[in-house]
């Protein structure tokens, strides 16, 4: 009845010979991907197109275990890599996610294979030490005293900003994990202030957390569409009027937009005269602490409660990596309560010290922090900062070149390596409307031409054209020629229309 | 300035033959562990030492990258793949946590270089249509209508029963997302009934999601640890009269402590007479759906509202891998909401309507679906039933050699592959605290020794001993070898404390 043993085809498909075969197939195929450094964007087709062609690679349903197909794999990776976001290809210039640092991709590898989990020390000894060498290395670019301030690894930024704002939830209102948001009906209600431009997993998380929507104040920004430091009080002090209680700030080095950096200096200022718990979304952007040229946007981080840090962004390891720090390292333990006698020990040793299932929200989590950790080990961070850096200045010169082109305009001066702005046809005489409509025209068409990815936002009511400078294989030239493809469409659209 | 290639270490650590080089290094040193089916435990190393040892292993700081050095790397890699869980071994009965199919290692790792993000249609074309095809192959185990409900896959199971729990939430108290919980003060408090054994984080979901953990309605269970299908309705009227609104019933398809399957069949009946969303965790038991063995123990799994089902588990894939489904698809949109321009688009088309962003709690997301599809196109059902129809028959057999040793005794009869069980070294007259106490320090002193990795659970207020049967490498004869372990390390224990 043991008989596992009897069952071959069982036993093969955990190999390892079979392993190391089905593996280099996958190495062949992504060295040659990673090679390629042809211009591309996205190659769109139909959903039933792909699901067909997905299907025909799948085995008949049979009651014996299929034998290992190396054609098959060989079929399914090369679908898998040409439909997919072209992150290493210089004609991507559209999203926040990042071509990874290879070496983090073979780290991450390791962990799919050997598949710790990093909840809890002993499952994962390792990276619950490389998390606290990581959380030590990147203070030294926030300064706060060691063994004072906590850092913990989640499953995106997401997660990360709701953990964060639970903890500040949690600090002002002890009763609210156990009562429930229905016991303060009669009080004053909690809310959080966010800039408006804040990232939609902010205010989602108070749609989850139940202290809703309504609760949040938005904060009005300034002309760079940063938090306007002069409306903060005001709004405050407005919010505490409708009988509003912020427990809660939460501010942006980094907004999605347009990669707006909050004063976070000035605000905490503010949050610290007022005892509001301050989080700063620097999902995006916290990765400029580690670059001499850019560490000052993030000018007063020490003072924050909290901080989000997508390593999968700006520190380009395979998503998801995300680190959340907290000033105050008693803080890390309000987020979350709970008991579990079949992961949580009785009587804490130091291996169950280095446990995070009490502070994050994961059971099972990957141990994330590992391809950061390597690459940091390896390369050292010149790797991250010189790559910033890069990207940084290529995102001002665009915003100079568009300077230059009567037909373009700029919405902003860009902070870091997010850049909007639209296009104006020469000769065109559009209302916003016509405007707003040409811009999500002209980012549609120059997306199914295929050989450039950008994106689009709406600015004030009007949609712009967004680029997100990525990959440090992208020049000014190719940024050139991305404006000539975004030229041709819009000739191509007015013309349609009739409008020229 | 646009002179990245001004700088060749930043490009060479993007190079494709560096690349190659470094998963050759990785390749070897995981083949090499997956051959090795010797018996281990942990290594438990302490925390300090091993920091010692990682920091050793890093660059000083420098303002110029480091180069490559494969040999650091290798030993990175020793050190990884030794201080972790040896899910490969058959020494590992301790967690279920789960020994990979290589194949799923190897798409994953494909996964980690491409960096596709899942959210979003045209950045993972393939995942997307993956999750659609694996959502129907699943589906035919379940029963519904084709096109009637829906799946998303989310970042671990406790992210899956927040998800669910939201939709439910907001089911029935649509003005909970914008008005929170404090508009609910004085009406019916919002409440949430589970079996008492439910995992850790439904109680967390409460808490986090504004209801309070004092707002959980805790169902008895009967002698096999399931929830008591006649003590519901008293529960249920019982809450009513203490105030509250049960809107949600969570139960377990497969708990954690034990592996019990609740009635799902029986407790449908009842809310669906009650209007209660019925939500299962099957994190760790819905994978028994593919086996034409056990399928029956979640009989009724087409009446419920929501599944949580962690292909992480006992589908052998990477971490993590959970699978939600909603029995009606509409639901799938209930658990968020939110506007964002910059992801969403105003128009839906063929490609954004299978987006899952406003489905699922992640911005980013890893494309976890793509090893559970390959190796399902590869190798089909029948190796996921084989190895969990192996699973559970061993768990059967462990079961039965426990009830021939007259120094053991069981607590439960195993419905899937979880086994508690208590030493009572003969001869020794141990009260209720001193029998706890044992089955702790044994526990500990086998994990120490190094051979196994079992685990402990408090069943009633007294810990027992676990095992979870996640490798098909294990046999009989393996498990016999625990016992000895463990009657040895109650020896020891007895002895020094001079009980024998």
């Amino acid at each position: 009845m043991t008989e596992a043993t009897g069952n071959g085809l069982l036993l093969e498909a955990f190999d390892a010979q079979l392993f190391r075969d089905s593996a280099e197939t996958a190495v062949s195929k992504l060295e040659k991907h990673l090679a390629d450094q042809s211009i591309r964007g996205l190659e769109l087709i139909h959903p039933q197109e792909l699901a067909r062609a997905a299907r025909a690679l799948m085995s008949e349903d049979s009651d014996s275990i299929g034998a290992f197909d190396e054609e098959k794999l060989a079929a399914i990776i090369d679908l898998y890599v040409r439909t997919g976001i072209q992150v290493h290809s210089p004609g991507y210039m559209g999203r926040q996610f990042s071509g990874v640092v290879p070496l983090g991709g073979v780290v991450d590898f390791v962990s799919s294979v050997v598949n710790q989990p990093s909840s809890f020390y002993e499952a994962g000894q390792l990276p619950n030490v490389a998390e606290r060498i990581m959380a030590d290395e990147l203070n030294r670019f926030i300064g706060w005293e060691p063994d004072s301030f906590a850092m913990v690894t989640t499953s995106g930024g997401s997660l990360a900003n709701l953990t964060a704002m639970l903890a500040a939830r949690n600090r002002d209102f002890p009763q609210y994990w156990t009562e429930g948001g229905a016991a303060f009906g009669d009080r004053p209600r909690p809310a959080i202030a966010v800039g408006a431009d804040v990232h939609y997993s902010v205010a989602r998380a108070a749609g989850v957390m139940g202290i809703g929507e309504a609760q949040l104040v938005r904060l009005p920004l300034n002309d760079a569409q940063q938090i306007d430091v002069a409306g903060v009080r005001p709004a405050l002090a407005e919010a505490e009027r409708r009988g509003l209680h912020v427990f809660c700030l939460v501010a942006s080095a980094g907004t999605t937009p347009v990669g707006a950096f909050d004063p976070i200096d000035e605000l905490a200022d503010i949050t610290r005269e007022k005892g509001i718990w301050l989080h700063i979304d620097g999902a995006h952007g916290a990765s400029l602490l580690v670059s001499d040229t850019h560490r000052d946007k993030l000018r007063g981080i020490e003072k924050v409660d909290s901080l989000t840090w997508d390593a999968h962004k700006m520190m380009f390891t395979p998503a998801p990596c995300t680190l959340l720090f907290y000033r105050e390292k008693a803080h890390s333990l309000g987020a979350f309560r709970q008991t579990a006698s079949y992961v949580f020990d009785e009587e804490p040793d130091p291996f169950t010290e280095l446990d995070s299932g009490d502070k994050n929200f994961e059971c099972t989590k990957r141990p994330m922090i590992m391809p950061l950790w390597t690459m940091w080990a390896v390369y050292g961070r010149a790797l991250f900062a010189k790559k910033i850096d890069y990207l940084c200045a290529l995102t001002q010169e665009a915003h100079r070149i568009l300077d230059g082109e009567p037909d373009f305009r700029t919405l902003h001066s860009p902070e870091a390596n997010i850049l909007c702005f639209r296009h104006h046809p020469e000769g065109a005489d559009l209302d916003e409307e016509e405007l707003h409509r040409l811009q999500i025209d002209i980012r549609d068409r120059v997306k199914h031409r295929g050989s450039f990815f950008i994106s689009k936002v709406d600015i004030g009511s009007v949609a712009a054209l967004r680029v997100v400078m990525m990959n440090h294989q992208i020049t000014a030239e190719h940024f050139r020629m991305v404006l000539g493809e975004i030229r041709r469409a819009g000739q191509e659209i007015l013309s349609s229309k009739g409008r020229r």
